[in-house]
């Protein structure tokens, strides 16, 4: 019987700011990915985050980010030293898992947040930076990575173990890259062509290109959003979707309690 | 032959921001306390804080404060709930532990900075916070607590180790507390009285206070400043008088590598 | 007839956070008091504040604060100079007056946020503080004070003009100060007494308090909130007791356009 | 007699941090180029700098950045909306205008700092995005640009009056941009070559170029640097050079007090 695990960032609140409905997302996912602080997220909204995701068996990582509260991450930062971009995600590796080691629910992974995330996938130096600073905290972690990106070539190289990551709801060129959100046919919007492609990709292992191809993939986690009410609704009918193709939903990696 | 540490605060450059002088200090101290991003600091500084006290064999901590780089950690904030604090403990001690441990220069203990210290010290509740902080992250590690003070009960009470810390260049009222820098005579200026009160508290275990009592102390520590070459050249002084006294400089623990 | 101002906080989102339900209580208010980036609010949430405030005739004002987004400027902050409280309350007020003017809905008025104004509410010296910083920026913006208060009185004894505000919910004593939220009584649950109470402070110039006396108020404006549903089912109700008590809405200070 | 201004950014320290020797530069320049709390400076720092270059009789102006205080405003950041980079420059115009103002020192124009400056420099889109926000906040302000540069084309376009702004020790290309700093023969290092390319640039305007070109400029300010003690003993020698050559030093606009 096939498995996948859900995938969805959490713990993006800030001080008086509340983010996202995580509550309802824990009970539908099986790793929470958890701002560092960087992005968003504080020490408190992380405590918090890991005990509720502890209390439910949810698998949690960190998800560390450019510097960047005003910008939650999404600005695209440039003219920093690599060794200094490495210095900023070790920092929040070692912030997220010494606290959630001291919380008894130690961390499986790392996933990088949106412009560093995006800005790696496609940059082979940056994707170094990424898979060094894991490595330096620990060897261990798992690295969250979309397939053919060089974030996963580099984790590869250097022996780090990746969990790659699929999305349900996007289509994909022939270089097995994600369809750029400007063009068209990017987002699927057909609920049952989002279930056939998880389920060729979960199961055959193979990813079908806008272009025909048909390219392999170890798929290891669906990336999934709990944004908004919609969202979560989607969510909940591609769990019972994956269920009715003998899909079982389970965490990539558990905590070593 | 006594022996004694000397500690001074650390890592306070933050971005293009440079202060004190880390470099010249690292050639006088036995254990540096390295700021953790919140009064100041940030990754890039910490790392190199960290590497070059690893040069020099000097043993490093974390320096948590408030969350608050404007006021330099200096201003009283009040209004958080104990248990929010503590989380923003454990983050500070976690990035720091974790990045030190990175860098194989793990390490030894925990010294609350400006005005987190001054309220732990006499606020049992703050005080038990940071306890709690420190043991939920590592309990091996030492704090760094004045004597008398309601920091000290309070690892004392946890079986928390800790580190006593003594002045050269303040007074003591007959409490053991320092005196406050409102009142006459609570800096001492005169180098031969300096170096009799160390000399006393270092090698006969008495503070002597302002009233004229001798109170017990075990003193492990010497809290230095290094922000001004001034500063620098008392500590070269006070290693000189030290020395002349039979008095070694080393570090109270010493990294677990 | 009867005229009363309605004032609320708004413009408190950050970036990707938002915060309160402003475009609800701007079709029920007559003044909004605007973040400045200090506790809440950045310069695009203060730009589309002030046009929605303007598409719909509400008075804007600067609600200044202690510099503390992650607090939301709800912690006490001691140990700065009052010069410098001034020199950051200025900043902000004239960051907004500026942000206005270009968008030709200028502010009418100043009301401090949170800490910041309960404190200078009980502490002369900080109430100079906030009047000196109002008067500096613009001599004729309308300081927002509650009755009986430090503000209140420095504002006053500098020639700057006030707008009394009054609670709907909240009891007082009898020095006229709001009840503290830690005392019995001191928030209004029977909707039936709180338009009562309210009423008697607009259209008889009387605050009744706790201990049964009757002190003098000119009440200028009512405070309301809008931070969830019920905050604004509330304000509805208001509005329609105050309509049939014969009180229009109105705010107490125009734009200068 | 052909005048120049020689303009420097100062007002760049933060909270405890220092930066810059701004009190020496005072006595050499006749307009500041004053930070406004986004890339450096806070309300304290600009409060002090505006009242130190007024007892000197310096012109100050406002120095609006990308809001990245960690990156000191020098890393490339993108991905905001051109009509929300517009509000953030509003924001610390007005606040640097209010602040000056109630200072009764004025500023007399606007000059963007690191990234900002130089991505605008070469980007017609965001040109148009800093001058429309400074003629939102005043038209009357001047604004600092480049020769042939974007800024001071959507500048002109605009009807907002320039002061063009000249390099001492930089060389510029065939189209009378700054050669790239990571070309051979960019900095000028020979003093005499700087003052004779000065000397072209103020007295006959014109700007001798890399492919030996001679482009018409109409220089107004000389852009110069305090932050060690070298560069402000090269200011010391540009002035003397500058007066052997019958040029004088003055501000290109002067507070309107």
């Amino acid at each position: 019987m096939a498995t996948i695990d859900l995938n969805c960032d959490m713990g993006e609140s800030f001080g008086a700011y509340k983010m996202g409905d995580d509550e309802s997302m824990l009970e539908l996912i099986s790793t929470a990915n958890i701002a560092c602080g960087f992005h968003a997220g504080d020490p408190v909204v992380m405590r918090d985050t890991i005990l509720a995701a502890k209390a439910r068996g949810v698998a949690i990582g960190a998800h560390p980010s450019f510097m960047d509260l005003y910008g939650f991450g999404r600005r695209r930062i440039a003219g920093e030293r690599p060794e200094d971009l490495e210095a900023q995600i070790i920092y929040q590796i070692a912030a997220m898992q010494g606290m959630a080691t001291a919380l008894s629910w130690p961390i499986t992974h790392v996933k990088t947040h949106g412009s560093l995330g995006n800005m790696a996938a496609i940059d082979a130096e940056l994707a170094a930076v990424c898979v060094r600073a894991i490595k330096a905290v620990d060897p261990t972690l798992v690295f969250i990575t979309l397939p053919y990106s060089e974030t996963m070539k580099a984790a590869e190289v250097a022996g780090l173990r990746v969990a790659c990551e699929i999305y349900a709801d996007r289509t994909y060129d022939d270089a097995g890259m994600l369809t750029s959100r400007q063009m068209e046919g990017s987002v699927i919007h057909d609920p049952q062509q989002s279930v056939d492609q998880v389920v060729s990709m979960v199961r055959d292992g193979v990813i079908p290109t806008m272009g025909g191809r048909r390219l392999p993939v170890e798929a290891a986690t669906i990336c999934v959003h709990g944004d908004n009410p919609h969202a979560v609704a989607m969510v909940r009918a591609l769990r019972t979707s994956l269920a009715a193709h003998g899909v079982d939903i389970a965490p990539f990696a558990k905590p070593a309690i």
